[in-house]
């Protein structure tokens, strides 16, 4: 039988506190803009990737919890393409090694959250696939090497190749060679970020982010001030606000990107809208909250759909998730989690009835590491996917 | 008994399709760009105003709708004291003529509208109470001289001293002097122009544009390129629409520019909303209108509150009013017209439910003229308001 190799790792979802919106180049992923997320720890949300390759497979293919995907598409290529480039050279100047680069390829995918939650899961897809894939190969790449490859994935993929606070430069090659992820921060720099993710259900899907975004750039008359003049001044406070651990600043920076988004979707024709009456309660419940605080204890950051992610520190638990909690302890996601409740008083009822009403369950996580390598595998030594 | 002097006067409501929104002097209610608006119908929505002065009131009154309302705000004030300045000149240069701007007034006012509805009411409040002092001291000032007093009662204002098409130019003078309103065409020029208002139950009164659009000016970072250069794109194109009665363009800058102020609300922070999921379902409608026409043949635009008003041409009104009265026909507001139900085909069948369970009323209306002069008087010849 032929030999059949393989690796295998975890990556996590990031979510961003500045925003990619927008590409200069659509075929490379290249934005308009750089932008700043936080990644997720995995024990809440991680796709889990075993690549394997041996000549005994026909074909590259790719199976996702458990369910075949498309493989022929120019993103998947480009990843495939590029890792497989890196290999060949690898193998070029050492004889020695075995000719990976040349046999098929078989991905198996797992996520351990909800797919239907409407979370960004391509990033961490393609973050897990060509870190997992650079794992077999045994590249000596550097995650922001590979970043430049997950990037061509998913955009927003190349932040998940690193834990703790991540900056993607936008760059200005036009190979986009220098549009990479950096870690600003690792998790351990400021350890204690959380994260409450109110999961709404939504009436149906709204228009792809790929989709929606080059509409905006088409047609919004004020996205080229974002772009230009409001997210490089974004880019540098958040940027100073992580190095200085300053909440207020990364509060208050996080909202107003995500509203400065949000604007230029509104501004888009047909106007782009994914935040929705549930969406705006979850608003108002965190203005009301930093307005009890007496400061920014609490920041919201909306993609694209109506989910909130509600960034608090841990010593601010009780005031943040607390709070929530007292109107949506009935719903899964709190188990385990040692959250006090908090009476809602001087929050507006109405807002409060109105997240009883349309959001389905809470994720409540932290700041996390990034791709983390694993002997657990999807792929039975004999190749076979062990996930049916 | 002294003598009463009265006259009386009813004046329109305007709807913006170039948006006011910012000032650059919150006392004269001096506008960061120009604004454009349609002058709907007195038959269906008009404040009547009547003013008297007499040495036998012992003070400045006003009664709208019967409830007594503050006159010492600096606003009405201002209306007040620029009227009578203009009186005081004439009595100078005439002898002859009662010295009316020395003594007390008394405005009473009514509405043929719902107050409660949302609808802009201080632009036709304001116009019909400078209109009506003006008439009650027969100053010979032109519509854009008593303009420039109105916009310092209610900015909006301004535009409501004319029928038709309007203009309000920003102008440039510290004084404000040149901050005015003018006809860009009277309503026989383009008279097949009509208004579909849907009135949706708010849960709650928003933040006031007053304070509200300075909000905006102070915080939103999209906001001076709305108003530098945005704003004066869409008043080219708009004058120009209005000249050419062409409706496809009237209609897409109509629309974005109601998404393009709603994207600047969006930008401020703490971020302002005035379209519900209410307002998102009509616009979608309206979308889906446009789609099976083939063209736009209805525009939506959406002022500081959750109704929407929808535009469009005699000749469409079954294609726009009568699909709108497939959804809303129970509902009050289509008595006496003449709307053919056209069946709700290829339209979201969800956002037609939402409309559903969230439009109170629809008031069907169509541009028409400026304040109309009226014998019809309010106070009775003893000076009693006729209405308690």
């Amino acid at each position: 039988m032929a030999e059949v190799y393989q690796a295998s790792t975890t990556a996590p979802v990031n979510i961003a506190v500045v925003k990619y919106w927008g590409k200069r180049d659509p075929k490379l992923n290249l934005p308009t803009n750089s932008s700043v997320s936080v990644t997720l720890s995995q024990v809440d949300l991680r796709t889990h990737t075993t690549a394997a390759c041996s000549s005994s497979f026909s074909e590259d293919t790719l199976l996702l919890n458990s369910s075949p995907q498309d493989v022929s598409g120019a993103r998947t290529q480009a990843c495939f393409r590029e890792l497989r480039s890196l290999r060949a050279a690898l193998e070029s100047s050492n004889p020695s090694l075995p000719k990976l680069s040349s046999l098929p390829l078989r991905i198996v995918s797992e996520n351990n959250f909800p797919t239907a939650a409407g979370l960004a899961s391509s990033a961490a897809g393609f973050a897990a696939l060509v870190r997992a894939i650079a794992n077999l190969y045994e590249l000596p790449s550097s995650p922001t090497d590979l970043s430049c490859i997950a990037r061509q994935g998913s955009g927003s993929a190349c932040r998940s190749l690193f834990g703790g606070y991540v900056a993607w430069q936008m760059g200005s090659k036009v190979d986009g060679s220098d549009s990479v992820a950096v870690e600003l921060a690792p998790a351990s720099h400021w350890p204690t970020m959380r994260a409450l993710i109110l999961v709404v259900s939504a009436e149906k899907k709204g228009v792809s982010s790929t989709s929606g975004m080059q509409i905006t750039v088409g047609t919004s008359e004020l996205f080229q001030r974002r772009a230009e003049v409001v997210v490089p001044k974004h880019m540098e406070l958040m940027t100073k606000a992580i190095q200085e651990r300053d909440f207020e600043t990364f509060g208050k920076v996080t909202m107003m990107e995500s509203n400065s988004f949000h604007a230029t979707c509104l501004d888009t024709f047909p106007p782009i809208f994914y935040l929705n009456d549930v969406s705006r309660a979850a608003i108002r419940v965190v203005e009301d909250i930093n307005r009890k605080a007496g400061k920014i204890v609490a920041a919201y950051t909306f993609d694209a759909g109506p989910n909130a992610v509600i960034y608090f520190e841990e010593q601010n638990s009780g005031l943040v998730a607390g709070l929530f909690k007292s109107a949506l302890g009935s719903l899964d996601g709190w188990q385990g989690r040692d959250i006090e409740v908090q009476e809602a008083t001087d929050v507006d009822a109405r807002a409060v009835e109105v997240l009883k009403g349309g959001v389905s369950r809470v994720i409540l996580t932290s700041v996390g590491e990034g791709p983390i390598r694993t002997e657990e595998s999807l792929i039975a030594a004999n190749g076979e996917s062990l996930k049916k």
